[in-house]
């Protein structure tokens, strides 16, 4: 069946699975500008779905939007030192403001330098703190909690379609406070949101915690995330919240003058969650035969496939209305597919692979018989539902696929968390080409000690538990690689 | 009152007015990039509840939303050849990809260097219809009804807050179709799209028409444009909608198979509204005191102000966010303003500046009293009302101040336009500083002396009425300038 449809199997080759399904699925291309994507009608659905739900919880938690520049002077990136080596080596550069006609055609018109080079935001804390400066002077201006909804650039030099693209589209807060513990719930508060969403609606449980140094993000303090197991049992960072301290304040000139009269610098944070939950979306969920999506974040929850032809066609598509217009009544995103030239089988396996939910088969000897089919997506089996009961039913259906894609990527994932104590069996659990899941082992705290492990490896820290999954994981013990003392586990895994 | 509050007076200089209100009010602010602007929160609130009833119109007409990449290769400008006119002397290039320390610090690496470079967005025809190759093979794949919320950018050499920025936000739509004439009743679907926008959430009234072919959008067949009327007596462009032809299909080679089995090209329209919609909002309401925004548009469309110290205060609170309960139950965006350190007269102020539509007072003899003090913010005239009644009628003066901003900016506009039969008479019009408002006009019909007309007095033609707005401005003249013949007449105006 997904050879027909064109997409590899997942035990075949999970990476072209992946991208198979993208395109096939009608989620995203690629561009022709390397490495953007088209992010098509289908995949920019869930987006907006993803968005709304994120901002009412924005909004919900105090933020507001607003929206700055997308160009940031060069000079500026280099204020922060660390934050201009982390993005320096992959950001688009504005030289120019103009073309012109030439006996070549149209080229840069050599003339229309600018004085100063642009870059692209790969992120906008340089540009951000710059406005700050103007708009704090006294701790009265804070807490200053803003979002941006923008799209940024990092020239990848591996893109892959959702999961890393040199263009993306992202959500990017950053706020201000008047001191450290304020900023430090602040990111706090939104790494709970962002655990809150992938859970009650990506249905993907993820795990919470704080990055080791070498991870974090350029230019924080520390930086928490949340990860995810995707089913070739590697990690996926869905999003990050970082406590900057007063790194961006220092490097801006943002002082305010607290309580006591004293001037301060202001303590800030950013986070930031992107497109790329949809890859983390379809990497937890989906399988062979296409997208499976959870009913919260799915463009078309139900779809309803009228069956018969000639006469009985006209009675079919009145009931099919009919039912379509009672879910829509209960909020339910429900499309009729009425396309005369395709077969039933043929539109099985569309929506198959475009992720509706609960599919509901309708022909004249259903009908008749005062029945429709209903069939769940991440279920094999077909469902008699009573016409007068099924707006009921498929609301009840969504409810509870909703629930058991969590619980079924739960149950995948804590199948393939391991405790380790040897270096043999920390470098067997990642030999394989796969993944290897989560491996909690202890380590000696260092960065070299972190290096050398992926460099052998290719497994990094990616977080060390917010709350530990077995209290047991916070004994201390000894480094897995080296043997020096450790003061609890962490978790290691190849990722994405 | 204006001068305190640093917003110069329009009649002394609307221009200074202008800018004076967008700082003031907190909708926005120049950036260090030149050209660009902040949208700062309060503007942008006002942008999400104009993208928010727009997308909702979009979607109701069939369309669907998308995201296509904001970098262009150099190439694809050209293909158009009145596109790359248009847009190739006002664009951002990037021509690297990355920096590098160096001993002047960090400088763009040479190394680094694309090998055709990049233009950042300025519209998207180009980079989209490139993808609608791709998409597009047979009929049964039209129309093809996609939209797109992007920033773009244009390098504008005289930039102002929201009317010409280099970079803004829009939408943009760009349909795909099997006729001409199906193209046709697309582009002006849209074009009532935006005329009822702009009418029932703007307050704006708008003339719906045709630009002439000096006017319109560089590549298309012909341009549909809603203008509305400015307080100094300007037009301004609020929204355009270009019947393409089959301009872009043929320059990107986007064929299909008709109904008879042969290949023709396809049909095109691409539309948009930008932030600049925001800056026609303040043109046409605002006044010496800060923002008048619709109450559709309005951020907080109802601010409570409680008065009264000490003991006072915890009652006067708590009906104040009595009142607040009922109104958000009733979906209304309102505000209490319980700031302890400012006083009421500097709250009163401040919220006429940023333009809340209805303001409550709430002080303890009011409320012994049993009402509250309600003042719209179009209108002098403070009015009790009972508390009991406070929500309802709260409400309904919002309605009202709907209505009426409409009906105002109706009454001006109208009593602004002219019918000019010679040219001294025309000339005379145009001849001050400011607008002179919108002259109806014959016109021979061609460029040169459209072209002449714009040196001699600055006016251009806006649009040729889809509608006559009387039916004799449809009866045949002589030119205002050649005396030539002329079939009808068309509005002249200075534009922003």
């Amino acid at each position: 069946m997904s050879k027909e449809l064109g997409i590899t199997p997942r035990d075949e080759n999970y990476s072209e699975w992946y991208n198979d399904l993208v395109k096939r699925s009608g989620l995203a291309d690629n561009s022709v500008v390397r490495g953007c994507m088209v992010i098509r009608p289908h995949g920019y659905a869930i987006w907006e779905l993803m968005q709304r739900a994120l901002d009412d919880m924005f909004k919900a938690t105090g933020h507001v939007n607003a929206y700055f520049p997308m160009l940031i002077p060069k000079s500026f990136l280099s204020r922060e030192a660390e934050h201009v080596d982390g993005f320096a080596k992959e950001c688009a550069v504005v030289t120019h403001h103009r073309l012109k006609d030439s006996e070549n055609g149209v080229i840069v018109d050599p003339d229309a330098r600018l004085e100063e080079e642009l870059i692209i935001r790969p992120t906008s804390e340089t540009i951000i703190w710059n406005s700050y400066k103007n708009w704090i002077q006294s701790y009265r201006d804070l807490p200053l909690l803003i979002n941006q909804w923008a799209n940024v650039m990092r020239w990848e030099l591996r893109p892959r379609l959702f999961l890393r693209t040199a263009e993306f589209l992202w959500q990017e807060g950053h706020t201000a406070h008047a001191t450290y513990e304020e900023a430090e719930q602040e990111s706090l508060t939104i790494l709970d949101v962002y655990r809150t969403f992938a859970e009650d609606w990506m249905a993907v449980p993820v795990i919470a915690g704080i990055k080791s140094d070498g991870e974090k993000f350029a230019g924080a303090d520390h930086t928490y995330t949340i990860e995810a197991m995707t089913q070739d049992l590697r990690a996926i960072q869905a999003g990050t919240s970082h406590h900057l301290g007063q790194n961006f304040a220092k490097a801006f000139d943002v002082t305010f003058q607290n309580k006591e009269g004293k001037l301060e610098y202001v303590y800030a944070t950013s986070w930031g969650v992107s497109t790329r939950l949809i890859g983390t979306l379809l990497m937890v969920h989906s399988d062979d035969r296409g997208l499976v999506l959870p009913p919260k974040l799915a463009p078309v929850q139900v779809v309803i496939i009228p069956i018969g032809r000639g006469e009985q066609r006209e009675a079919v598509l009145q009931a099919a209305d009919q039912l379509a217009g009672d879910l829509k009544a209960q909020g339910v995103r429900v499309k009729v597919d009425d396309r005369e030239k395709e077969s039933p089988g043929f539109k099985f396996n569309d929506w198959e692979l475009k992720g509706a939910c609960v599919r509901v088969e309708m022909g004249p000897r259903d009908l008749e018989a005062g029945h429709v089919i209903t069939a769940r997506r991440d279920q094999d089996e077909k469902v008699n539902v009573a016409v007068g009961e099924a707006a009921a039913s498929i609301v009840a259906q969504l409810d509870a696929m909703q629930v058991a894609l969590l619980d079924k990527a739960r149950a995948m994932r804590d199948a393939n968390i391991h405790r380790v104590d040897t270096w043999d069996e920390f470098a067997a659990q990642f030999s394989g080409e796969g993944g290897g899941g989560f491996v909690l082992a202890h380590w000696d705290g260092t960065q070299e000690t972190e290096d050398r492990i992926s460099e052998m490896t290719k497994a990094t820290i990616r977080c060390i538990p917010q709350v530990p999954l077995d209290p047991a994981d916070e004994t201390p013990g000894t480094c897995v690689l080296t043997g020096a003392p450790s003061a609890r586990r962490v978790i290691f895994a190849k990722a994405y």
